[in-house]
């Protein structure tokens, strides 16, 4: 048996019961904590904890003996929604937006997803891998322990099922969790402009029996949005994905409100992300619901659209999960503690909502609260020990600094 | 004679001709470059640089060579509007601000600057030198090698040249260029709510000559702003500095626009700073002055107020600084690399005009555009070695990633 024994945490933070899922509403700003701790975890599961006064006489025993020296020790975090497959960053189009051009101009000349699509449809699966892969090593030192990933940017069937497969080799080479999801409406490729119908068959009748054959998505999700894809094409979607198992994960209101999310909860979708455009009828479609409203506030930041009503959802009594958005285009960041920063400086989001927005309630937007998201025995040991801060608010307040110490996935650090 | 050799620059960036002091309007946009270049200093200063193919025969003789492995070389961030030296992170007033509680509101119960004060007044000198040293350390690793520091925590005439002492001693202690600002009208100390003019005397006829005769300071300031001091106070602190040898950097402009530009230009003060709300006569009256405006993007981006007007002052032909602003209370942030995906993103400079608006002009809006700000002969070597990054633009617009490779300050690398 593996142990890893952590002694000396400030605070264990986020030590929820046993069975807790999910956090909606004021439920959002209880962070529980026991301080001055030790944690043991044994064979990359938490095995139990408690304060320092508590140590067990016999814990030298432990393989590996980390002393937090008065870091915080949290949850690793948990991004479920990214594009981190992807052929090449855009940057070149940032500059373009820069001197004006907005990002529906931007794709309209042929730039925007199309551009990447066309980039990686050309790219070796093991160049895509490879890039992908020191994406998400970077994200794992920064403290995320499970990503969601994305396809989107094939855009044909080939294509979709590399990126789906490279994003399954990902999980089979690193140690954070990797769930991904089938988003071939996420443009209308080239090939299909005057036949917007025969792609959603294509996604309907082709690849999503074949993605659910190869066990190569866990969602489906769709780019429900004026010059995109419309409720009726989501809604398709949706219930070809529930017929294969696989629930719907969708971007909806991301610049205009037409529906998407009264559709995505009647057909039980996992998560609504973006949210940036939000209507009462929006709002009110959630209440109630299992779908869990999820922000994506670098992107707001990058583009500069308005963030997520975060706050408003929350009064509602909504659950909020956070997540970064990765992707060349409109979100070239997959770090979370940037994002901490902006759910606290831009959304208005305490430090206690804002972590377990981006901890329990993002690893329930994955399917992944029974194993991640808290700290709880026997949920993996996948943990962020802090270099030593003054106080939790600390963590999203000095934003232009790292506060990650030590990165542990499975009980084990993870190395640069 | 100490010799450092770098090889293999993807480029040279910045590479301005001797003489060059400032970059206004359209010329801000021209940053040329040495592509595929080498560069060597000797005894800390820039001996000669060229493309690869001229690299010197003799070049191994160099005490160091640094490989630079295809990353950029750029001039080191200067830093011209810090206030890096304070007792006390002030988080709990940030979650204050997220319950809903204005600066204005802070302030007026007692929180902000003179929390501050009251901190610092009762702090070691030691124990404010450590941690302001830790501070410029991290600021040195992200590629800071200029900073600008100003007094205004103290308030009082013994407290405020404490501080500025301990400016004179991190600038002893640590490589990077250290210069200072007398800043004891940051804000009316309770001492004198009920006489303000009296303070201010005290600032006029002591401080600014027992400064100047310890030779503490650089410059003088002036926190110009509704309930804070008025045009005519700091006319007359401008007046006083002048008299001493004391250019002005002056806070203007950053809730109310009061006429403190106009003043400021007639003063002939080295920079006005903030800049967030600006009238067309503020703009008016540094058309053809000697005055730099310096703006502060991180402020702006903690504190949700508006930014400052960059391309309104590049296109009226004016020069435009860029500084981090870096305080406990709104702009807990010393990073220079986000204040340049902050210009890009935010004030949507483009990448050219935010580099010259960080080094070169930065350097200007402190004295210090002789020693620093661009890759000239004769100048200190004081320099940033990106990691191996596809494009200039990928730095501002990979803005959750550190692609600081190396820091070298006058010929020799910074280590952690």
């Amino acid at each position: 048996m593996q142990r890893l024994l952590i002694t000396n945490a400030k605070a264990l933070v986020g030590t929820h019961p046993t069975g807790t899922r999910i956090l909606a509403g004021a439920a959002m700003a209880h962070l529980p904590m026991v301080e001055d701790a030790w944690l043991l975890a044994e064979d990359g599961r938490i095995a139990a904890f408690g304060p320092m006064a508590t140590l067990p006489k016999n814990s030298e025993q432990a393989d590996e003996v980390i002393d937090a020296k008065g870091g915080y020790v949290l949850p690793g975090w948990c991004d479920p929604h990214t594009h981190a497959v992807f052929a090449a960053p855009r940057e070149e189009e940032f500059v373009d937006k820069i001197k004006g051009r907005t990002y529906q101009e931007i794709a309209a000349k042929g730039g925007g997803i199309l551009n990447s699509a066309k980039k990686l449809r050309a790219m070796d699966d093991d160049v895509l891998f490879e890039q992908a892969k020191t994406r998400l090593q970077e994200m794992m030192l920064q403290g995320t322990v499970a990503v969601e990933i994305k396809s989107g940017y094939g855009l044909t069937t080939e294509s979709e099922l590399k990126m789906l497969r490279v994003a399954r080799r990902l999980a089979d080479a690193l140690p954070l969790q990797v769930r991904t999801s089938l988003l071939a409406a996420h443009a209308l490729p080239p090939e299909f402009a005057d036949d917007r119908s025969a792609y959603v068959d294509l996604i309907v009748n082709e690849l999503i029996p074949q993605v659910k054959k190869e066990g190569l998505a866990d969602f489906v999700d769709t780019f429900c949005e004026t010059n995109y894809f419309t409720v009726a094409e989501m809604e398709r979607i949706l219930v070809a994905g529930a017929a294969h198992g696989l629930r719907g994960k969708v971007h909806v209101n991301q610049f205009t409100s037409i529906g998407g999310i009264p559709a995505a909860v009647k057909h039980n979708a996992l998560s609504v992300d973006h949210l940036e455009v939000m209507e009462d009828v929006d709002i009110d479609a959630l209440v109630g619901a299992r779908t869990i409203p999820t922000l994506l506030p670098s992107c707001s930041f990058f583009l500069r659209i308005p963030y997520g009503p975060a706050r408003q959802l929350i009064d509602r009594g909504l659950p909020v999960a956070l997540a970064t958005d990765f992707n060349p285009g409109t979100t070239p960041s997959g770090n979370m503690n940037f994002v901490l920063s902006l759910a606290c400086i831009q959304l208005r989001m305490l430090p206690e909502e804002a972590i377990n927005a981006m901890t329990l309630n993002s690893a329930a937007a994955m399917g992944l609260a029974d194993e991640l998201g808290s700290i709880t025995v026997g949920k993996r040991a996948s943990l962020i020990i802090t270099r030593p801060i003054p106080s939790l608010a600390y963590l999203p307040y000095a934003f232009g600094t790292s506060h990650i110490g030590t990165v542990i996935i499975d009980g084990r650090a993870v190395k640069a």
